[in-house]
């Protein structure tokens, strides 16, 4: 068949996983955890199966589940979406972007990407018949340049994707961030939102999370996506969510009632459980990470990999020039390959990478032997 | 929002399932079994959780999944897929579905489907930029009219969509549909298939399933798209599969990589050792879902109902002319508010409904208890 999506291979993920394991790499490619989820959780959805949860979910979502992410919407940035008109359940987050993608661009209509950015947004853009317009973040804070996101907004821009905290970077949007992004979307009456935001807890050194939920000139015209992978270590588990307003949730919900139509029930009610019943959890999932950041940014220390800042999420980017003049995609390979560690090259997330960018990314979700494992490796380079 | 997809309102099963919530109705209307999933398959699913099954699955499945989907599938029809290449595991149907149609049809494209047909078809089709053509069914059997079909093929035909068993008539092909449909697609080489047989397993009177996979004319040209749902008794699992060649499962991936990537792991693991355990669960399927579709259709005779003949699936058409004129969407409001059972009307399931169609559809899959305290209410119209 002639392809609808000729740019599209099999993302780097993937190809980095499989790498790792025919080569017994330590993974610090793909981003998920190698711990247990919370065992409230397994005991939660274990109960749903059993009091016969099994059957169809309403296509918006679980109502106690939907009501659970409200009020922790509402705890967390002081905003309280309606439940039953502004939340919606998704199979993981990745479905929720796809699906308001898919929802609001027409045919010939364009999108800002600000690259690096992750991989699905592209392909979803090009489905929906739409046309991908990058703009490059700065090459070395990954902070936008919001003159240049401004200079590229056009009539037929639709929609305008942003994430914060961000992947690959861990760059986070600050207060000036969300005033130029308010001016903007003021501005410019026919661009949406899309705040994919799915590191929300995990954020460092007392920053806070500008959730586009907690300002009002955002939200009102936002998708904001999230998904409960990187809260709960279970990035296998696909429940994520949306929350948009109404007129916003309608178009979205129309897409996903014919997408996926509705998500594994018994993990709903899992997580309606567990987000009410410890929301320390998540509150405490920062200093759970920066833990993690911090002892392997000391570890990293002891290598010739120089590590960048972390503001958020559960990646390290370190700059190899000291090691290699190889570029980042080589130098992944080479690193599994060779020195038994798996990372992921930025060129992926760029339709332009800049020239000579010697960046690798690695993930730091893991227990303390395999980081330390890894780290043995990576001090023989 | 300008919509993407006006035509979309909120799917019928919804309406009815709410209706009948808000009416203490007994619900016949969606399609979902009241009773519960095999306890193998609920204690296989947390043996999963605890043994850490619980981050990404590969984008494809997981391979023990896979593989067993290809021996289950040699077992069935005796072709066994190559569980790498032609085997992708999908949010359920819905998502096998919607990706297969996204993944084929260019904008300006024009899909054939069958009307009455599953709703999700056309939206999915409008969302990849192509146009549905309906084609009925005969109105009382509900066979395809092959000459109409062929018919209806032009250059710009890309897909054809079949049902087998059929939803909502419970009408299966026979050996001369799927001779007509072969000679179909051997002359117009521009056209694939995409047949979904989620009701596979729920077949009566010693029926054979045409599966288009028996049939190399067919499944050379096809997404032939399944779920557990139907089969285990887990509508709300949401997981499915899709198998078709190498270059059609290669498109499929693509937007199945972005749009959902995995499907909630631990379930894919507890599916593959259920299939392979307990291959007599879907093999006694069919006999177990022919006792309740003998004794409903019995008790049916002490209503003025008239069932239609079902040869799969878990629905029974009724013939409402002798209690009411109403137009089935009102007769379904009135069945499921004045006497407290909630039945599904066809006419959401054509573009153009049959004048005078006075059919509705009730849902067997239930426990005898369900069933009969239905027909006890069904007994006074
Ligand atoms: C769906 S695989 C990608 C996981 C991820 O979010 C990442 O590694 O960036
Ligand atoms: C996704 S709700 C629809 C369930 C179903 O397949 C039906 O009732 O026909």
């Amino acid at each position: 068949p002639q392809t609808r999506l000729p740019k599209v291979g099999t993302t780097i993920f993937t190809v980095m996983s499989q790498l790792a394991l025919e080569h017994g790499a330590v993974n610090l490619g793909q981003g998920f955890p190698d711990f247990d989820v919370p065992e409230r959780l397994v005991r939660a959805l274990d109960r749903a199966m059993r009091e016969g949860r099994n059957q169809y979910a309403p296509m918006t979502g679980v109502p106690a589940l939907r009501q659970a992410i409200a009020a922790k919407t509402e705890r967390c940035y002081g905003y309280r979406p309606d439940p039953d008109a502004e939340v919606t359940v998704t199979s993981g987050a990745s479905e929720a972007i796809f699906d308001a993608v898919a929802a609001v661009v027409h045919p010939g209509d364009e999108v800002i990407v600000l690259d690096p950015c992750y991989d699905s947004y592209e392909p979803a853009i090009d489905l929906a018949g739409g046309r991908a317009v990058h703009v490059p973040l700065d090459p070395r804070t990954f902070a936008p340049d919001w003159a240049a996101v401004r200079a590229a907004v056009t009539p037929r821009t639709r929609l305008l994707m942003v994430n914060s905290p961000h992947n690959p970077s861990g760059a986070m949007f600050g207060a000036a961030d969300i005033a130029a992004l308010g001016a903007l979307l003021a501005d410019a009456p026919q661009v949406y939102l899309l705040s994919d935001e799915v590191y929300e807890h995990i954020v460092f050194d007392g920053r806070v999370h500008e959730s586009a939920l907690r300002h009002r000139r955002l939200r009102e015209r936002a998708f904001v996506v999230s998904s409960f992978g990187k809260t709960y270590h279970c990035t296998g588990w696909k429940v994520g969510y949306c929350i948009a307003p109404p007129a916003l949730s309608a178009e979205l919900r129309k897409v996903h009632q014919y997408n996926t139509f509705c998500t594994f029930a018994p993990a709903q009610w899992a997580f309606a459980e567990m987000i009410e019943a410890e929301p320390e959890h998540y509150e405490r999932l920062g200093a759970f990470y920066q833990a993690k950041r911090d002892r392997f940014r000391e570890q990293l220390l002891g290598t010739k990999l120089k590590p960048l800042p972390v503001p958020g999420g559960y990646f390290q980017l370190v700059d190899y020039s000291a090691v290699s003049e190889l570029d980042d995609a080589a130098f992944c390979r080479w690193l599994t390959v060779e020195h038994g560690v798996a990372a992921i090259p930025l060129s992926p997330f760029y339709e332009n990478p800049p020239p000579g960018q010697r960046l690798a990314r690695l993930c730091f979700a893991k227990n303390e032997a395999t980081l330390d494992a890894a780290i043995e490796r990576l001090r023989k380079l």
